[in-house]
């Protein structure tokens, strides 16, 4: 990453370089944003000058980064020659400035088209096209385009995204990616960007990026946002108070409906996602919400008292981010009161966050299963994801071999019936689906809460119970199959009686196991499988090869 | 079934029944609403002497049904001795009103106790406790609850829900609890409290439960609610239409800001989540939105036209709901406007709603994964779930038994070296695992939009990459373990070769079989990881023992 520090040079600072060399350096670092920035402080004059000096492919390059503005103002110095050169590209697809239209519904087909009018701009090396396409993407978008992307051509598009634009962006990146990006760009960009964003984004950001970058962005914030910036960030992430926005608007129970109007007409603009405001006490005490439904609806005379709710009570600053969502979910909130152990009002969470939190979880839960990372980018350079890879399949050969050991406790057996040889893995793999079955049952019925200490004895009931029938049932097919094939009325029954013996275990594994994890603070989801693997593995091949030793031989 | 028809007597027909007799068999059936019901109509003193009339534990039993406002009408005129004995359960254990207290950020910890609260009032036959308890928690926790116990004791606790909150009970319950719960409620309370809720939940139940209790709903409602009703109910479920709510508050983009209040203040309530206006002009035709937070904040004298929002383009009605929630979560909308294919306005999507669809897709993905269905009651009887699961084990069966005719293929082989019989599960796991990693990635990047035409080919490019490097990787590694335990350079030169062969088919199977399955318009998280595992364990043991014939006899 030592090829950034170089952009950090100020360009307010004495540089030794004049500004035509710095740019055709800049040009040959592919750093467009710092092009543009020198192209916006040189006379157009002095750029058409410089356009014509540049072998054909660097002019080329340079002219991609010149905007309509700087264009206009550029036209009446350029030669005939040069103008004809350039009019080609400036015209743009017809096609594409259809998608210009629905920002919203229509996004669906435009996200595929996005990424291919890109990569199709970028092949063509049309690096204004590209511009162009992202100024009508909403910053989301663009990030989802950005990760959809390998890494080179992620770098050139990311070049291309307005230096305004770039922090919203970045709060929209899976973290990896997130970190990769922000250290392109130049820290004063990066700094200026983020003064743009809501507090919980940046605070986000900050969580996220690393040192170097986050003490960048928190220095560069000063007065109120500063407090309200180092307060969020005492908060764990994964709370209330790391979810939360420090901008509550605040009323008291006394006045009245009309005066808290004028008040808001005197703000002029809300924070965003404002759909009530917190009623609060002289000190501050948190007392309950008034809807800014009500608020519209209700007799200008009446006391805020009259119409607010207090049905919501203030969320501990404390409470666990995965609480704060099944409450949001339950409760069925837009917005909710954060409160400190006063209940002094202190923020607020607002549902999007909660949104992007569910995703998160459920994302997660469903990566960890196969020892993934969700935050990693799926372009990632191969030698970084399969250094990530081999761990899990390390893990996993640990227990294939315990496995392969148990079987080979039994190589005599083996030698006098090959035919438990091939069936074996039957065993093995019926276990492992009946355990996976009621594992993820578990899993799930903790997360939701209805797994509680007061129902686990029903559940297990009920998990066995089903194995049994389960395991009698498989167990009579699979043998009359096996005897079929191998007309061996032996090798059946111990087949049989060794699937019905390895699903009962994993019924009691795939309960067992997530309550322990869950228990010892370990989350279930991540290493549940595994270990359930190597459970019916284990029991499924001695208990076949067990019984056959003693029955057979 | 059949024992929920009696229910459907109304109470108003003339009954065959004296009060007495009635009451005398709904506390036989269980049937607490009806008794209650029946309660509800008789005179007080009447009341009394069928307490006195009935056995020590009917008494009991109707005692229970008597609520709070019907004993002080009863006290009068019931004798001392019956008195006395009621005395002892009118009476609340103390600590359970502490969880009265926090309704909100404090039900975590209430959760648990709720439902130990409940199973021991249960025990003890306390059902005015139960009752009590039911009062003071929230609709979505007493879903939670119901879903958290077994069958008997859930539908007695249902009995005690008010008849009132029943209808918004139902809609937090997954579908098949919902149908039998609802079941077991008179068809007239069903209608009576579903004509409270509102319309997009009153779709989804409509939508869920069977037909003869749908059309009793559908019919019940009359007039204007009649018509959105059947409107909303002819989009399908997974589609912005099925999402929607009917009740968008239009305002024109001429009119004065102050003339919005006005009209506002005359309307007294707006439905809930109402965070915008929708702007639309004489024909309908949707133009824009006016955020309330908006509408507080502008001068009284500016125009809708001024103020309002044009970024956010209407939903069409057709989009999916996946889609739909998409759009909420990257434009962090509270709610959006759903329009026709004409861009004319016909209701509103509120992200409460898109909240649930979220957690239930991902609830969905990952139960489907093991073959479950994430609408199951966790606690169904055991013969239903039973014949579930076995379902699924028997698609295995195949499976394994595939794998298990491929071993068979090389019985001769396996007889020579039984070494062969050891180490096989290994290559078969360890492709197992690398697959379902790529699997796991493929399958997330399709559901975020990472994975698209544009760079599957990039995506290719890695997982081979990433595969073979692992392949080696892990074939030195085993072949070297393999060597070790068995001291024979052939075992374990077959064992690598075979488990880099099955790394690389696991890598391509799992980049290819949920693309496919996309194709096809199959969930690829159902069926996915049972096809991966099929061809990893078949050319896992395919190539080792085919590799092992060739080079080992």
């Amino acid at each position: 990453m030592h090829s950034t520090q170089p952009d950090n040079n100020h360009l307010d600072e004495l540089s030794p370089l004049t500004d035509i060399e710095q740019i055709t350096q800049a040009l040959a670092d592919g750093k467009n944003k710092r092009v543009r920035k020198l192209l916006a402080r040189m006379h157009p004059a002095k750029v058409a000058a410089l356009l014509e000096m540049l072998d054909p492919e660097q002019r080329q390059a340079l002219w991609q980064q010149v905007d309509a503005a700087l264009e206009t103002r550029l036209r009446p110095h350029m030669n005939l020659d040069l103008l004809g050169q350039f009019a080609v590209d400036s015209g743009d697809a017809p096609g594409s400035e259809a998608s210009d239209a629905g920002q919203g519904g229509r996004t669906a087909p435009d996200a595929v088209n996005q990424l291919a009018d890109i990569r199709i701009a970028l092949e063509g090396g049309k690096l204004k096209r590209v511009g162009k396409i992202l100024l009508r993407i909403h910053p989301a978008k663009v990030a989802g385009l950005l990760e959809s992307l390998p890494p080179t051509e992620r770098s050139t598009v990311w070049s291309m995204v307005e230096t305004e634009r770039t922090g919203k962006v970045l709060t929209y990146l899976h973290d990896e990616i997130r970190i990769s990006l922000a250290r392109q760009l130049e820290v004063e960009d990066l700094v200026a960007t983020a003064q743009r964003l809501e507090l919980d984004d940046l605070v986000d950001l900050i969580q996220t990026l690393p040192s170097e970058l986050s003490s960048a962005l928190l220095q560069s914030s000063t007065g109120r946002r500063r407090e309200q910036l180092e307060s969020m960030l005492s908060y764990p992430e994964d709370s209330a108070g790391g979810l939360m926005d420090a901008d509550p608007i605040e009323v008291r129970a006394n006045v009245k409906v009309g005066t808290v109007l004028r008040y808001l007409r005197l703000l002029e603009t809300l924070p965003s996602h404002t759909d009530i405001l917190m009623v609060v006490d002289r000190k501050g005490h948190y007392q309950g919400t008034l809807r800014l439904s009500t608020l519209v609806t209700a007799e200008l005379g009446l006391r805020v008292s009259d119409v607010m709710q207090t049905d919501i009570a203030g969320i501990s600053v404390h409470t666990e981010a995965t609480e704060v969502a099944r409450l949001f979910q339950d409760l069925d909130l837009l917005s909710a009161p954060v409160v400190d152990d006063d209940n002094r009002l202190i923020g607020r969470i607002t549902v999007d966050d909660v949104v992007d939190l569910i995703r998160q979880d459920s994302d997660r839960a469903m990566m960890q299963m196969a020892g993934l990372d969700d935050e990693a980018d799926i372009f990632a350079p191969v030698l970084v994801s399969s250094r990530r890879r081999a761990v899990w399949l390390g893990i996993n050969l640990l227990t294939a071999f315990l496995a392969a050991w148990v079987i080979g406790r039994f190589q005599a057996t083996l030698e006098h019936v090959v035919a438990l040889a091939v069936l074996m893995p039957i065993v093995a793999s019926m276990g492992g689906v009946a355990g996976s079955q009621t594992l993820t049952l578990v899993i799930r019925g903790l997360a939701l809460g209805q797994v509680q200490k007061g129902n686990i004895r029903i559940l297990l009931n009920r998990e066995v119970g089903i194995s049994i029938l389960n395991g009698l049932l498989w167990a009579v097919v699979v043998a009359l199959l096996a005897v079929a094939w191998f007309g061996d009325w032996g090798i059946g029954g111990v087949l049989g009686a060794a699937i019905l013996i390895n699903l009962l275990c994993a019924a009691l594994a795939g309960l067992a196991i997530p309550l322990i994890l869950d228990r010892l603070g370990i989350d279930p989801a991540l290493a549940g499988s595994v270990i359930l693997t190597t459970v019916t593995d284990v029991i499924g091949f001695f208990s076949f090869l067990g019984l056959a030793t003693v029955l057979l031989l």
